[in-house]
Order: C-alpha cells, then structure tokens, then sequence
C-alpha cells in the first residue's frame, strides 16, 4: 500500500460541500469517483477539513492509500482529465504511511473576498461577497487584531460541529483592499491552527459591521470577550470563502476540528 | 421621447450571444424584458455590436428610445434589481436624439485572456483559453506589432457577417503577461476603430501559434498580407474574450460592422 497526498482547487459553487452526502453532488465523491476509475480500487478519501456548500480552495489537501502503481504526475494528469472542469488536483506526491490529512494539519489559511463596489461584477458574484454600501478596509484590519493569539472562539462558532476545544490560536490576520489592482476588491486573509465550524465567515460579518462603521473598532474585543455567538455579526454568506493553503510538518497536532 | 445610453458589463457564458433569437436566451432578450417591465413600453436596443455565444461584456454600449420619466440613476437601479445576477448596469446617461450605438461607436477595445499554467485555473475556466503548453509572450508581442496600422484583415475574418470593407485601423495591440498579479494569465488586448467577425479570436488564435514556438515571429505579417483566413492560425474558443470599451464622440463613422 502507498500513501498519496493530493493538493485540490475547487469551485464550490456546484457543490453540497467537501463531504459526501446522500442526495448531493459533492468533492469528495467527485474525487473518489476520478480515483476508482483510474486504479480500479475503492478509495476512501481523507480531507484537511470540510468545506461548506459554496466554499471554494485553492489548496485542500487530501489523502489516501492505493495499491495503484502509477506515479505521482501520472495520477495527476489522469485525475485531471478524469475531474469536472470546476475541480483540478495541483499536486500529489507519496508520502509516509501513517500521515493523515486530517489530524496532521498543522495550520490553515483561509482568504475572504468581499466585493464592495456599487454595482454588483458579474465575474465576481460566485467568488465573493457583494457589499454596496462600501467599507472602511483599514478600520476593518485595525480592529481585526483583537482576534491575534490564543483564545476562546465561542463567539464565532456556529454549533453543530464536534470539537474539543473552542480555543484557537490565530497567528496572522489581514484585510486589505486592492487585490490583482482592483480597488473594489478586499480581501481577508486568517492563518490560524484550526478553526471552528463558520469561524472565518462570522469573523467577516463582524468586521464588515465596523467597515460599515455600525459598530467602533473596540467592539470585535468586546464580541471575542463575551464568548457568545449572539454577541457577534452575521455569518458572511459561503461564496466568498477559499481555503488557501493547510501546512503540515509530519508530527501530529491536538488541533483537530 | 428621450434617447438613453447603457454601459453593461456581462458574463456571457450562459447566452447564445447578444442578438435575439429564437429559442435561445440572449443579453438583448434580458435587457428588453427588464426595460417592459420597468418602462411597461416595448423597447428595442441597438448595441455597439454583437457579441458571440460566450463572449462577455466590461463595458458594452447599447441605446434606446423611450417616454419613461425615470432618472438615469432611478433607472440604472431599478434595471439592476431585474436583470439576472451575470448582467448589469454600469451607466446610464440620456443622450442627444439621434444617438446611434453601433453607427456612432468610434473605437472599441478588446481584451483576450490566456491561462497557460500547467494545470487547469478551476475559477478561470469561464472567461479564459487554457493552454497548458506555455506561451511566450514577448514573442508574441513583438509578433502582434505587425497587426498595427490601417490594413485589410480578411486573414482574421470568419466569413458571414454583412460589411461593406475588410479594411480597418488597429490603434494598438499589446501582450502582457501577469495580469492581476498571476504569472500564468496573459492578456491581448486590441484597440480599433472597428473589427471583422471573429477577427480578435483569430489573431490571437494566430499569435498562440507563435507563443508556442510553432510559428517564427515574422509569420504574422506574412499571414496578414495573403488576405486570406486559410492563411492564418485557429479561431481562439470564445470564453477568453472581452468587449471592454467601446469610444464616441458624437460623430458618425463609416467603420460600421
């Protein structure tokens, strides 16, 4: 037996989601689907972590062990020419026996896109969050870095999800405006070990009420505080959700979701 | 009656193209039907031109007659809120009678994007040609300056449009690559004083063949010089192309199409 490592970008949009569901087109059956096509076998596939209906990636990881004895660029021109149009496998390579997707990750990158000109961009309206009214980006990312370090996440936790611990820690938290030169376009970007479930969209629907000047910048400490969700903004709709990039080092982490 | 102007930005892959026809959904048809339900007139649009099935709109032009007392801004929202997510509105401005979209337009500029990166760009899929080989686009800049100038381009013309001359200006052609700050996206963009059916899609479909090694530089002066469409390279798919501006003056042209 092998063990691969797959990197995937998705276009959410036509999907239920990363995990495989009853009734619902998802990633993971794309992908299990490509892969018992190619080597013949039933393949269970393994992700970094879900990914909610409308979610995009530019790099989730997954893994899986085969028998097939096809070489890592091999399985991945043929998974790409096997997969939908809206998915695509940017690498794979063999790794240790043992590593696991899942609880391996030892950190994780998303990125947030709003969209806040005043009419809508048709080329955008999958890829972001449309807000019309305009945003203050840098009080967005003043107020932001009340959310840096280790705490408890409660308030930005959607239930439903099981999970140890609400405690993550957020190493890196940025909104900026302007990305690929477009002044309309904000983007923000959060690295953390681990996040709750709808953590980074009700992150963005609090900050896009201080960028709308609803509420003072000091009011993101006060939410993170109260360890409430009904202390925090709106969940910020799924279409301008990425997963960037998970980072392993091999050793395992506590931070599993 | 008052005479409006229009600038539309679409994403044309869900439509069979600008023009109205039977049985297939079109910008003109969702722009019409907006315009009856807001106005409660039957309104007939003219464009600056037509764009193919596929083809998407930054900065369309289009005008119309009409008695509604709306303000341009009134009217610009309200079309917004009716027409479908992939169409809107930019601009809307009332214009001296007389005004005539297609016969007025002075320049237009096109814009076509290449993703050449080795892998599929799963969120580019819709509005660019992969061409996983790698292009080199210096090469091809320095190929397409022979395009420049005031020639016959029956070369880059798919027959089967109505148009009195195959002569026509290009103000100025440019390859770039890195576009938005991704290294794998190339764009061409073309300025004009007025185009021939399919004639950007094949003068990049041209300048690929270049960009790929296939084909030495001088070839493109060569091709434009026979005046002969067997002469020159593929016609690009659709998807890579952009209406972006079109330019008026208030005076009339004979570079109508």
């Amino acid at each position: 037996m092998r063990t691969i490592k797959l990197t995937l970008a998705y276009d959410g949009t036509a999907y239920a989601g990363w995990q495989v569901q009853r009734g619902a087109k998802t990633i993971q059956e794309v992908i299990e689907t490509a892969l018992a096509k190619i080597t013949g076998e039933t393949i269970r596939v393994m992700a970094s972590g879900r990914t909610d209906a409308g979610v995009h990636a530019l790099g989730q990881v997954v893994g899986f062990r085969t028998e097939t004895p096809l070489s890592a660029e091999v399985l991945t021109r043929a998974l790409n020419a096997e997969l939908p149009r809206d998915v695509a496998v940017l690498e794979a390579a063999e790794v240790p026996e043992g590593f696991h997707a899942t609880l391996d990750a030892k950190r994780k990158r998303y990125r947030y896109v709003i969209y806040d000109g005043p009419v809508r961009d048709v080329f955008r309206r999958r890829t972001s969050w449309h807000c019309p009214w305009g945003l203050d980006a840098e009080a967005m990312d003043r107020a932001a870095q009340a959310l840096c370090g280790t705490h408890d996440f409660s308030s930005f936790e959607t239930r439903g999800s099981e999970r140890k611990t609400s405690v993550r820690t957020v190493y890196e938290i940025r909104v900026r405006r302007g990305e690929g030169g477009d002044r309309h376009a904000i983007t923000i970007e959060v690295e953390a070990d681990g996040f709750l479930y709808n953590m980074v969209r009700t992150m963005v629907g609090t900050l896009a009420r201080v960028g709308r000047g609803a509420r003072p910048e000091s009011w993101v400490a006060e939410v993170l505080a109260a360890a409430d969700r009904r202390a925090a903004g709106p969940t910020a709709p799924p279409q301008g959700l990425f997963l960037v990039e998970v980072e392993y080092d091999g050793g395992k982490t506590d931070n599993e979701e």
